[in-house]
């Protein structure tokens, strides 16, 4: 069997839910939504089944999720994007991720990656035959290491892959941090897999900045969105890459390769979403930025160190405040068993043996109660 | 970018199908039924959506719908599957393909395959750093060559892809053949990727024979199903994988890497198909039968030389008897363009520039009024 799988453990996400599964816990483990998406959106779903929607698809997508798909491009960014042969429609953001990556690795390239990074990013690269490099960023702030990741671009390089806003860290990076990364992708001609899944989820005034905005960076990203995350609805798993013709081209070969195409009665309801108003995605933040305020307001009266989060569904924080001898794994093993609280611990986004591990991340996208319920648990058995 | 895409053409599905619609023309091309799967199944489908079932299922899959394809493994197959250790949805049978592979191939391995072949097949392999060995079959009865097949295996090989019922060709191995296949693999301690998507479309008697059911292939073979086979609506995207515990843990593993998940209310509908009864199943294969029929002789009275179909969606014939003077493409490209009916060139389904390029394989999983009406315009035309 395949090596680099047979040595990997399950997914610190499953392992996570069925632990608070067990323990009767409140999961702020997994980021997904106990809330449901926009009712409109599940509706259209609901009627393009029974519309006799339910064959194949074109291999990019629907014609109609793929030009709201480029409408949003411009409607959010500015960027002008051809429907027809600039977006492809993937099986979730996860495909999506593998997609990009497969339609430019050759075996031997080498892939920058930046840590804490989600889990499947490294096992997908090595998949593919390509050498990682990992440039660590560093709490509390999470700035980008310049001179690091100068270093670990090199004439062997052939992607950067970047997280914006990023998991588990919560950081959305700066324009003058992403001159610098579409800087290093020009000088060692690069591209750029930019998952931006959190892309409408940011805070206090942050505003998420595609790289491909960047000068020069049209024709080196490919920009990776989420129905997901953008709708409150994680398991239909539709997603979305937009990226230049000459690029696209071969991302739909690695997309036909993958899963072919993705059920067409949940990309017409991800078509009607993306044409919400300016009040949907307004609120959408508003919102996820009142429970984080909440969480993150319970978690540092408990004292744990709480650090800013400007974007995604996560908060990190220090639990060493409170006294806990163990590291992060033990901590969320203990969390859930006794204060029936479920969250993730952050070593696991880290490639390396040296992780810290005093942090553990909280989910806070869930309903006021389920959040207000999680921290009363944790004050009961403080 | 990814040199083995770049070289691959865009699929000819997609392509014939780009055709067919540009030139009015009946699509008998790419598989997928113009008619609706069963009406309880997609309003389930509905009805989940409307009650909540749009956030992660687990990794695996729902468990009522892993329930359900082990209630089919028994039912049909007699196989005694664990539902929770040896089942994985993926998001179609496409996914299933490329997670089954990734789970057990390594660089350098060699995988065999049968030809003629599904077009992602080779691709996939090589993507994923394997070596093929292509075993080819002839028409018209496609008869395993086994002094050929037995050569193709080696000590470097993993694995054996076979696929039955077969696209195109149409073929159903015989338990003699399977018990060679089954024989070799032992022989050579290699796994086997069974694609059985049409597994319940079977005619005149034929009754597929699923490899795992041999002795000694339990813990071998990684059998995939189909939703969108099996109930008519091939754009679900909703494929299984029946395997061995031993194997199941490091598919599931792919299967993160690759979708991570699969619509949940899709899965809750596939789980209310599979649990349909016999009936459903039979008269599944009896009306499909009536369509290959009704299309079978429509060809043979206009002069094709039309191969046996024992299962699938599709009839291959040679047009020589016609007199045109031209390859399969010309031709699909010719009856496309002046009699408005599309087929597709069998030679896309070979890896050699040496193959037979005087059969088009046409679907019949088309309305009877529309096969009737692509008949009528092949009389008129010739
Ligand atoms: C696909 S399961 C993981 C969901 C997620 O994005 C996270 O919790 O980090
Ligand atoms: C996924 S498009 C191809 C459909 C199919 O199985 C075929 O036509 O052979």
């Amino acid at each position: 069997q395949n090596d680099l799988l047979s040595a990997t453990g399950t997914t610190v996400f499953t392992v996570m839910s069925a632990l608070a599964v067990q323990h009767g816990a409140i999961n702020l483990g997994q980021g997904f939504p106990d809330y449901e998406g926009p009712e409109d959106v599940v509706r259209a779903a609901a009627e393009a089944l029974l519309d006799n929607r339910n064959q194949y698809p074109p291999l990019t997508g629907l014609p109609e999720l793929r030009q709201a798909v480029a409408a949003a491009n411009r409607r959010f960014y500015g960027l002008e994007i051809d429907p027809n042969a600039e977006v492809v429609v993937t099986s979730g953001a996860t495909e999506a991720l593998a997609a990009s990556l497969m339609a430019v690795i050759n075996p031997g390239d080498e892939v920058v990656l930046l840590e804490p990074l989600y889990d499947t990013y490294l096992p997908v690269v090595k998949l593919l035959g390509a050498v990682p490099r990992v440039v660590r960023l560093s709490p509390p702030k999470w700035e980008l290491p310049r001179a690091e990741l100068a270093a670990a671009f090199g004439p062997k390089t052939k992607a950067i892959l970047l997280n914006s806003p990023m998991n588990p860290a919560g950081k959305v990076f700066t324009a003058a941090e992403l001159a610098y990364v579409a800087e290093l992708c020009q000088r060692h001609d690069a591209y750029a897999v930019c998952d931006e899944v959190y892309e409408h989820l940011t805070f206090d005034g942050w505003k998420h900045i595609p790289l491909m905005t960047l000068p020069g960076m049209r024709e080196r990203c490919m920009r990776i969105g989420s129905a997901g995350k953008t709708f409150s609805l994680t398991g239909w798993k539709v997603g979305y890459i937009t990226a230049d013709r000459s690029l696209a081209a071969n991302v739909a070969k690695a997309h036909q390769m993958l899963t072919f195409t993705t059920a067409p009665n949940l990309q017409r309801a991800v078509a009607v979403g993306l044409a919400k108003d300016d009040a949907y995605f307004e609120s959408l933040s508003t919102e996820l930025q009142a429970r984080r305020d909440l969480l993150a307001a319970g978690l540092v009266e408990l004292g744990f160190g709480v650090l800013p989060t400007q974007g995604s569904y996560f908060i990190t924080c220090d639990f060493t405040p409170l006294g806990f001898a163990g590291d992060d794994i033990a901590f969320c093993r203990h969390l859930t068993e006794t204060a029936k609280v479920t969250a993730i611990p952050v070593s696991a986004f880290y490639a390396g043996a040296d992780a810290p591990k005093h942090f553990v991340r909280f989910a806070f996208c869930k309903r006021e109660a389920v959040l207000e319920e999680a921290l009363q648990r944790m004050r009961a058995w403080k």
